[in-house]
């Protein structure tokens, strides 16, 4: 066979590859999430990342930019129209939609799917993340967005967040259509003030203040002391259960359309991070895509690369260890069969054992055993087998202990 | 607002939407799978489905048309060719090819991805499914084809199979190359005669006996009871650990080209259902895509479908269960805050708690929480309140016990 022209070993641009550190950040964040949800009463569901390219299109102007330029869009063989999910909303939306009068209310669902963008390669950004999704539905009552936004708060705290470490920032779409209805400010001007807020933080405060004066929009109607009706109840609900790092801020706006009541994104406290982590609030007419009578929803999401620069600021991510606790090496290719043996009596034990197959030197096999973080490591040789002593070598201290095979197993389930 | 045109509420024809029951199953498939294959000492990766389509591309004609007729394969916004992956082989190969050096071997990963196929809508065939995948790369040992196979038999035992409930049928492609080159069976002929293997149990005995003569193959050199070396030795390696309902098969040959050495199926002993449901194999030459030297490696796939199917033939399958343990129903909607609250000590003793928010009439709330087969409820009401003492009803059977706020978390801790 002559020289070959050999493919990349890299993964599709934009695109993460897993390798085990990787994943076992993301089986914890998905192990963490879990369980706060849960413990919340929600319940898990899941949908394919393959969706009609229509969910995305009748949400109006913004939407159509969204489908238009950044998802994955194509037609399959077949001709249909598809589209990789950029968001989770309104796939959940539909899923409730098409069950509407078999469940009960309020209805608690959690999701921690994977959604695409079609990004031109900025740096940091990636095309693919995972997101953490938890919508309640069937609730009009400001208590269930106070609800949703306190899961938010014990998700971060479950991951060891203090509550010195985020803020979490309330605003409320019923006062912005307040002003924008008062003032009688048309739909333009109404969208400009939304596109305006939501830069504020991102502008000098005179250009701010010059450009809603513009469109006839008083600072001091805009001022985080005004705090309207439905935020103040919210935060009055927060404190009531000890969360006290809430507050009202005009300025949060919520890129989505179909934001309808209270909205919300909680930041990380330390300025040289100043993007929100995340972001929801109540969308109460999404189901009327697809039936005219809607179920009202309150939801947020939060994504794994997000999370993960967050608690990496603060010497909060875990450190990596593999599940397996023992490895067997082998000085003896032949000896293979009694070690699977005993490794087959750890197993039982339900302790994690890998072993050689005793084709390579005893030294690299201990390597190996190294490079995979094992903690454990017993050569399992002819003398080892006849005497049935073991010495079980610490791999980080080299220290070694000899034991009988009886009392390997309760050595490693007391670790 | 007139009339409007309204969406569908189906998700994408050919793919699946996870209700909290269907997602339940899922959780329950991935946590068993996760468990063996980390007993086992193997360690968990991932990638995202997006694939560069090369990556299917170069592993000859049988492929060719998998990549041209069954994929998921279009062009990016950046003119990309791109592939939803139909299988996490070529994946995992590429993975260890990009840090061939860094690795340590036997390198033990498992994974479990969603897999596309485009299919013409068959009855019963999904277009997405989800496989536990299991590889063992780096030795060349026969015990580690052993060991995988006592992998997919450790993860059907720990979902409740019996060894009478399935059959592991090994081939061998060494032993099918030496009838090919013994008998100077040309490429074609020897294609075919894999096809005429693969085929056997689905056509006539006497059809395959005239065709494999036909190919100058006497039916004689196709016995079960010519075991060929490889898989004798793996079969013993199987029974030295107690498994005991592995064959030889020389009609399990496997579709894909890479196989090269000892390769097997699972099949559900039910004649009813004599459709492999697993398989794998080694295949010592898959990183050569990347790279001139090869990692030697051996693995299997098995299906969520598939599994799930025979479970619930067998009645294995695990009745559903929300996680939430009791739900808080309100008489009033003023006492939500104080719900709230109780609800917050109940979680912070692990005990998962929905509550209402009081906006609707107790019946309602009650029959939500049976939609939801919540199995406690608790009426917090004002009565409830001022004396501490909550009634505690059993939804399945009505039955009632009367508890102090104090008691409930010790009860429901106990369940």
């Amino acid at each position: 066979m002559g020289k070959k022209e050999h493919l990349s070993t890299d993964p599709y641009k934009g695109v993460r590859d897993f390798y085990p550190e990787d994943q076992a950040f993301f089986n914890y964040f998905a192990s963490t999430v879990r369980e706060v949800a849960e413990r919340w009463g929600y319940v898990e569901y899941h949908a394919s990342v393959l969706e009609p390219s229509e969910l995305y299109k009748s949400k109006g102007a913004e939407n159509e930019e969204l489908i238009n330029e950044q998802t994955y869009t194509f037609l399959d063989r077949g001709g249909r129209e598809v589209t990789l999910r950029p968001e989770m909303t309104p796939t959940v939306a539909r899923m409730v939609a098409a069950r509407k009068r078999d469940m009960g209310y309020p209805l608690r669902w959690f999701s921690i799917p994977n959604l695409f963008r079609y990004e031109r390669s900025q740096r940091g950004r990636v095309r693919e993340h995972w997101q953490l999704n938890v919508d309640l539905f069937g609730s009009g009552s400001l208590g269930a967005d106070a609800e949703v936004i306190a899961v938010a708060h014990a998700v971060l705290t479950a991951f060891g967040a203090e509550e010195s470490d985020f803020t979490i920032k309330l605003g409320s779409r019923n006062f912005l259509d307040s002003i924008i209805t008062g003032l009688k400010l048309g739909q333009e001007d109404g969208k400009k003030l939304r596109g305006l807020l939501d830069r504020r933080a991102k502008m000098p405060a005179s250009d701010f203040e010059r450009d809603v004066s513009d469109i006839g929009v008083a600072l001091e109607m805009l001022s985080p002391s005004k705090v309207p009706d439905d935020v103040a109840q919210v935060l009055k609900s927060l404190a009531d259960i000890g969360i006290t790092n809430a507050v009202f801020d005009p300025s949060i706006v919520r890129g989505f359309d179909y934001y309808t009541g209270v909205v919300f994104e909680i930041f990380d406290t330390n300025p040289e991070n100043n993007r929100a982590m995340l972001g929801g609030g109540r969308y109460d007419n999404l189901t009327t895509l697809f039936d005219e009578e809607p179920v009202v929803g309150v939801g947020f999401g939060m994504g794994d690369v997000t999370i993960r620069d967050f608690l990496e600021v603060r010497g909060l991510l875990p450190e990596y260890a593999p599940p397996t606790k023992v490895y067997l090496a082998l000085p003896d290719e032949a000896l293979a069969g009694e070690a699977m043996k005993l490794a087959q009596e750890l197993r039982a034990q339900n302790i994690a054992t890998a072993l050689d197959f005793g084709d390579k030197k005893l030294g690299d096999q201990i390597r190996a055993a190294s490079k995979h973080k094992i903690p454990y490591l017993i050569v399992v040789g002819a003398d080892e087998l006849a005497s049935g002593m073991f010495a079980v070598r610490d791999l980080l201290t080299g220290e070694e202990k000899k034991l009988s095979r009886e009392q390997l197993s309760s050595f490693f389930s007391t670790l």
